[in-house]
Parts: C-alpha cells; sequence; structure tokens
C-alpha cells in the first residue's frame, strides 16, 4: 500500500466531495483503481480517510456517498462560558517561538528541537520494529516505569558517582511522558500553588509554562554565561523561605552556561544549608561539545537534589519519555503526582527509548552527533561574526544546542523578530526565557535546526535587519 | 540476536558477578562466547544489560570489570524533607486495586483493564511496525493533536449527530496521552482547586485521583442502576453553585448504568439551566454489549458537553492515547493546561491509533470483542447467581466491563477481599468508587480478565467466603 498514493488520491476526491451534492454516491472501487492506476487497498484507504473526515459516508452494501458537510451555519454563542469559568487563576505564556512551525523554505534559527538528520532515525524505527514484535504492545508497564528502563537511568548517575556517595537505585527512578510532565509534577509535588520557587533568570521557558500551570511563585535568580550569582541565591533563600530552586547547571538553555564544579559545590552547599531541593534539569546531557556533562546530582546522596532527565530530544520526538530521580519522601511525593496526572506511561515507548541508548550504535551516534554540533556551533558563530558583528555572543557554549545572543540595547526586538522572518529567518526574541523583565535585548539563537549550510544566509537577513534599526 | 540468551547470560554473569570482588576482571567476550555457545552481539548484549544495572563497568581497551555493588552502606537520613515538603495540599487515594498486578494462577476479577486475548492485538503490531517507517516516528505533531486523529474523533461524533445540530469540527479535539491526563486538565482548566465538581456516587476511582490532585471539591450525587438522580443533582447545582458535573452516562464505572433518553435530557437541561459543563467520560465507547452507546456529547452543540475519549483500553494499553473534544473557550483552557502540563504527545502513538481504529479488521475486531464480552457477563452473572447467591447483581449492564456487585449489610468488605485473594480469588472493594462513605457493602466484578473458564471457581470461593461471615 502506498501512503503517498492515498494521500494524494484522498485529496483529489476530497476536492471533488465537497462540492458535490449531498447524497452522490461515489464511483465503484473498481472504477477508482482504474481512474487513479493505484491498488484497491489503497483506494479503500483513501475513502477511510475521507470517512474520517466526515466528508463521505459508506453504507455497507450500498456505496460511499458524499456527506453534507456542514449541516448547520449558524454561529455559536459560547459566552456563558465565560461565567462558568471565571478568570483564570495563573496567566499562561503563550505558545513560545521555540514551538511554531514554519514552512520548510525559511532559515529556522528558533526550533527547541534537533533536526531529523541529528536523530538516530534508524536505531529508532528498528527500536519500534522490534518492540511492535515484543510484550511491551500489549502489557501495562508499572507506574513507576519498565523496571529495566528505571534501572537505566540509575545506572547512568550511579556510574559518574564519586566513591564514598551511594548512587541512585532503580527504585528511586519515576518515569514520565516527557520532560514537561516531569517539571509539572516536580512543581507540584516539591514546591505547590502560592510557595516560592526559585529559578535563573534567563531560564528554560517550559520551566515557565509549567511554573505558571502549577501555580508556584517565581523567584528569579539572576544568571549569566557563568551561571547563577550564590550570593543572590543565598540571599533569595534566606528572603523568600523558598525551599527549592530549579536549574540547569549543565549547558543552561538559554544561556548556555556551564557551572564551574566551585559553583556548583557553592550552589550544593546553599541548598543543603536551607534545607532545600534543586531541582536539577539535565536536559543536554547527551549535547556535550566541549566538555563532558557531569550532573550535580552524582555529587548528592542526602536527597537534596531531584535529577530530571528527557530522551526526547537525542532520541526523537516521538519517544516520549523523561525521567526523574529522587530519593526519601520527594520520591514517593512525586510518584503519587505523576500517578495521579497520568496513571502511567506506554511501555511501548519505554522499551523503545531503552532499546535505543543500550544499543553500541548509539555511543557511536552521540559521537558523531558531538561533531555535528561542534561544526554546526561553530559555524553559527562565524556567521554571526562575519554578517551581524552587533549580535554578540557573550560566551560560547561548551555543550547545548543554542546561542544566547546579546543586542545592542536600544534594539526594538520584536520588531527586529517581525523583520527577520520576513526576511525568511525565523529568530526567537529572548524575553520568552525571563520570568521577568528582561534584562537586556536577547535572541537565542539554535544551531540544530535543519539546512545548517543556510547559516550564513541567516547570519546576513539578522545583521541587515540590526543595520536598518541602527539607522532608524 | 538471541533476547532470550542474552537475557540468561545476563542473569548467570550478574549472580557471578554478585559474589565477585570489586575490580575482577571479566572474561573476554571471545571467552564468553565460546562458555555460552551464543553469539558475540548476544554476549556484549548482555554485557551491557550488567552495565546498565551497575554491576559491571567496561573500560575500553581495558576490559569489563565487576564494579563494587553497593560502595556505602549507611542509612540516610531524608528526615529534613519533612519539612521542605510540608503536609500535602490533597490526600491523594492509594493504589486501586484495579491497578495491582498479581501472579498469573490467580482469578484475576479485579483489573480495570480488558485481557490481552480481548485486544485487537495484530492489528496494534501491525500498525506499530508500519508507523516505524513512517514520519510519525522522527516528527513532532502540533500540540492540539495530529490533525488526522482529531478528524476521526471529531468524525465519531459528527456520525452520531442528529439533523439540525452542528457536529464538532477536527479543530475542537485536544489529543491526551491517556484518558487519566484528560481528566486531570479538565478538572484543573474547567474547575480548579477550592471550586465544587459534583460527581456520581458511585464513581470512577481515576477521576477521584485527578479531582484530589487537582484540589477540586467534590460533591456527591446519588447514582444507581439507572444512572443518577435528576432531583438530587439539580439540588446539588443549586446549593454549591457548581459549574461542573462528571459522570459516565453509559455503562459507568462500577454502576454499568446506562442512561435512559429520557434522563440525558433531563440531566442536559438541568446542567444548561445552570450554565454548567457536563465533563462527559465516554469511557466504554467500544464496549457495547446488548445496546449501542451514543454519547450526550451529540445532543448538544452549546458547549456545554465536554466529551471525553479514551483508546487506551479498546485498542492497547501501550497505545496511551485518548482525546477531549469541547468547544468555546472551553477548548481554549483546556489546550492551554494541556500544552503546560505535557506540551505535546508522541506522534507515534498517534499514528498508531488512527492507523488501527482506521482499518476494516477493527470493526471486526469490535463485533467479536461484543460477543466475547458477552459471554463473560453472562458466565459470570451465572456462576454468582449459582455459587455466590448472596451476592446481588442489582442489574446486568447492557455494556461495559463490571458488574457492581450488592453485599449483605452485614458484610464486613475488607476481610471479604482477603479471604477471596487467600482462596487465590482477586476482587475490588466497591469503597474505592465511593467519594464519600459507601452507600452500602458492594464488589466490583470485571469480567474483561484473563481466564474466563475459571469465573465458576472464583464465584464458589467469593461464595463460601460470604457463607463463613454469615456463620460467624
Amino acid at each position: 500500500m502506498n501512503n503517498d498514493s492515498s494521500a494524494r488520491i484522498a485529496t483529489e476526491l476530497g476536492e471533488w466531495a465537497a462540492t458535490a451534492a449531498p447524497g452522490t454516491r461515489l464511483p465503484s472501487t473498481r472504477a477508482l483503481v482504474a481512474r487513479y492506476g493505484a491498488g484497491p487497498v489503497t483506494v479503500q484507504k483513501a475513502l477511510r480517510t475521507l470517512a474520517a473526515r466526515g466528508l463521505v459516508e459508506s453504507r455497507p452494501g450500498v456505496g460511499t456517498f458524499v456527506r453534507a458537510a456542514v449541516r448547520t451555519a449558524r454561529p455559536h454563542d459560547y459566552g456563558w462560558q465565560t461565567a462558568a469559568l471565571g478568570s483564570p487563576p495563573h496567566r499562561l505564556p503563550g505558545t513560545s517561538t521555540a514551538l511554531r512551525t514554519f514552512p520548510n523554505d525559511v532559515i529556522a534559527l528558533h526550533s527547541g528541537y534537533p533536526d531529523r538528520e541529528l536523530l538516530p532515525e534508524r536505531l529508532v524505527r528498528a527500536a519500534f520494529t522490534r518492540a511492535a514484535r515484543g510484550d511491551a504492545a500489549v502489557n501495562r508497564p508499572p507506574a513507576a516505569g519498565l523496571p529495566e528502563l528505571q534501572s537505566w537511568f540509575a545506572g547512568e548517575l550511579g556510574a559518574a558517582t564519586p566513591a564514598g556517595l551511594t548512587p541512585p537505585s532503580p527504585a528511586d527512578v519515576v518515569v514520565f511522558p516527557g520532560s514537561q510532565s516531569g517539571l509539572s509534577t516536580a512543581f507540584r509535588a516539591l514546591v505547590g500553588a502560592g510557595r516560592p520557587l526559585l529559578v535563573e533568570s534567563p531560564t528554560y521557558w517550559g520551566a515557565l509554562l509549567a511554573a505558571g500551570l502549577t501555580g508556584v511563585r517565581l523567584v528569579p535568580v539572576p544568571s549569566g554565561p557563568d551561571g547563577p550569582d550564590p550570593a543572590e541565591l543565598a540571599r533569595a533563600f534566606r528572603l523568600t523561605g523558598a525551599r527549592a530552586f530549579y536549574a540547569q547547571p549543565n549547558y543552561a538553555n538559554p544561556t548556555g552556561a556551564q557551572w564551574s564544579p566551585d559553583l556548583a559545590g557553592r550552589v550544593l552547599d546553599t541548598v543543603r544549608d536551607h534545607g532545600a531541593f534543586l531541582i536539577e534539569d539535565d536536559w543536554a546531557r547527551d549535547f556535550g561539545i566541549d566538555t563532558d556533562p557531569v550532573p550535580l546530582a552524582v555529587r548528592d546522596d542526602g536527597g537534596h537534589v531531584v535529577h530530571l532527565r528527557s530522551l526526547t530530544k537525542s532520541v526523537a520526538p516521538a519517544v516520549r519519555i523523561a525521567a526523574i530521580t529522587a530519593r526519601g519522601p520527594a520520591r514517593e511525593r512525586i510518584l503519587a503526582d505523576a500517578r495521579a496526572e497520568a496513571m502511567y506511561v506506554s511501555g511501548m515507548l519505554q522499551a523503545v527509548a531503552l532499546d535505543v541508548v543500550t544499543q553500541p550504535a548509539w555511543r557511536t551516534h552521540l559521537r558523531g552527533l558531538r561533531r555535528q554540533l561542534a561544526a554546526r556551533r561553530d559555524l553559527l558563530v562565524a556567521a554571526l561574526h562575519e554578517h551581524a558583528p552587533a549580535a554578540r555572543v557573550e560566551a560560547v557554549p561548551r555543550g547545548g544546542l543554542n546561542l544566547w545572543v546579546r543586542l545592542p540595547d536600544t534594539t526594538d526586538v520584536p520588531r527586529l523578530v517581525r523583520d527577520c522572518e520576513d526576511a525568511g529567518v525565523i529568530v526567537a526574541p529572548g524575553t520568552e526565557w525571563f520570568p521577568a523583565e528582561p534584562a537586556g535585548a536577547y535572541l537565542r539563537l539554535n544551531y540544530s535546526g535543519p539546512n545548517p549550510g543556510a547559516f550564513p544566509d541567516g547570519a546576513r537577513a539578522l545583521g541587515e535587519a540590526l543595520a536598518r534599526q541602527d539607522r532608524a
């Protein structure tokens, strides 16, 4: 069966059906097979697609008929819902630029997800094919996750745990359907609505979104290319009574900061002094370039670090799997929330994730990915340097997927973003990463999108848009 | 590569490594290949499994070595977390009996999930294999869902919409990673913490769990084999000012009630009179036996009915896909919550779900399922009648997966459940389905579990346990 043919037939027949009178009978499958030169299975698939769209209906033994597309056309008044819903308790930010999709012909420097060419596509397809034959396709896994996958996540931290500290056990791991669910649960279970959560500023917009959903009170701690300011962190803990700090110690999104061992130690000491949690978002574990990221979690066995790791970005968007590793009552609180929120995570996705990351070819893939990320990062840095000198990369990140670009203070960032988009270049305004007013004019440029060969053209368009503002 | 051999080698080597001194070098791959008569790929897979479990570590170019299993053994004190976490804002119920797993040799009448033999296993495996070759394995779908799957869900409601009413459009559909996520989002987005939500009593325990998580205030409305009492429903709306009612109008879990068209009309009128939402949990859409379930949602185009449908139970536990169809601002509120909670749902699971339900064999499967459910239901009803006459089925359900069994008022239900378990029969106490004190002594017996041939033995054990209480 050919999916493309079936889609083409569905489109053509659908256009015809949309203009035909309701009740008109479609040609027989045999006649359609002859007309389109396709097999009967392909034609039937096209008809099912049209039926699913409500355009035609099949009467068994009689034939297929055009349906009335919209049976009434009066506009509806849902105004009563306004009173029923009331004002939302928390305003959620809108869709981030990082999630928007654009036509293929733009130069895309905005996305939060690596391009398909950077994914271990063959490994993922093979893993799904294998898992389709196994028990994961029909069984229900335990709420905390597949035991073998829990072991793998625990083993990843265990392998880096220094002597003298107890590595986490597989039972400390809770599997989530993606890191966003992990963030929502961590904020709900460890902080709770109305209570303070310290965050770096700027920080990951998805964490700001989860914070909005869960109603925690954000307390920004200034952070830059070297990580958060430890004195400000201590002051924020002291003044707010917060018991949790959310951070990305390795290749922070968006700044790219990797904490020095000294800073990591100081932050951990501060967190311990305040009887608090560090919610470590280890999002870029697979995206080291010049350095190897070591999670802070391996330096703590007192239950202070709650570690979140996702496989979605490095394995595939379809393999929506993340895990939180936490010890003590925190782990219980997190599991109870995850169970109530989503019951359990598809065992199929868990089996596929485990299959991919335990193949020898996964290591090979990661080595190749590192080289590609290095080349892409360096290409974009060089292109900006040459074509958009007013856009300054304050620190070249040693890993991750993004450049954090400082613009002249007078830049009209929304206008710049629009001007770039008009020129076919999509960039993300830095404002989306700030929990409060932005500390300056920034763009986040992602170097893991499609077609890195166009980076120089993208930088040129950005440079020209910046120059136009300068002249205005 | 042979997965069973690899698992066997991992087990044997793991037992050896657990007793070996840390640092002991493992035999070479070549030696292990010879010892176990397995291929090198199989042996390497076993070694990776052991490494993932933290039992051995590989030093490239040197060899594989036994790791210290637990490097420190001191007990940890996580007491500081008690202060950091505080009291939980809402007490979540524990794991329901319906989610517990037991050895294969018990008679399982407790589960909430149909047995493997009732699933379209071949369709699911074929769909995963097909999807593994397609774009869904590598692409990221829109936050609201794959457009084709949105169309299918909308089309299912549209096909049953009477003339004169506007069917929902695909854009009204939001896809979720399972119905539990849908319930959590609906309660958060349409009701909110501290506000009242009317529920049938008894009702689905997963909804009670989601209510606990989201902090909505439960208001029970008495319900029985015919559905909720409409006068009590109207009174509850009036007295509490609630703007939402959660219910299962077709084959309610646990009572099996299917609302009459007259009751459905009265409930809809009451909901409209109070400017409220009916959150319709259409969980058993694929489980009609004597009747065809028609969702209430098709009788409303004013945005009052928010319709939740899951495919997890009828397609496969691995295909964790559900959808909410809602119109107007309610749909916006639901999408914003879903996006903040989980960002998007694996496109692979969405593609597989769509593939399964659009195959001609899906309809054939549902017809066979109907016959099997009828036979299983009737067998369990007859077995109870013969062997446990004190356990009364007040109404034989016309669909769904459960019998709601009334016990003599004096029954010690927890003791009965324990006695049955001791006799190898797992039953679920009715208490788990009540949002307040239970209105009587009940059991929920699921007739979709494994091995229906053992239903008479199960009923006999239940009858004997009841008789023992009678004599005591």
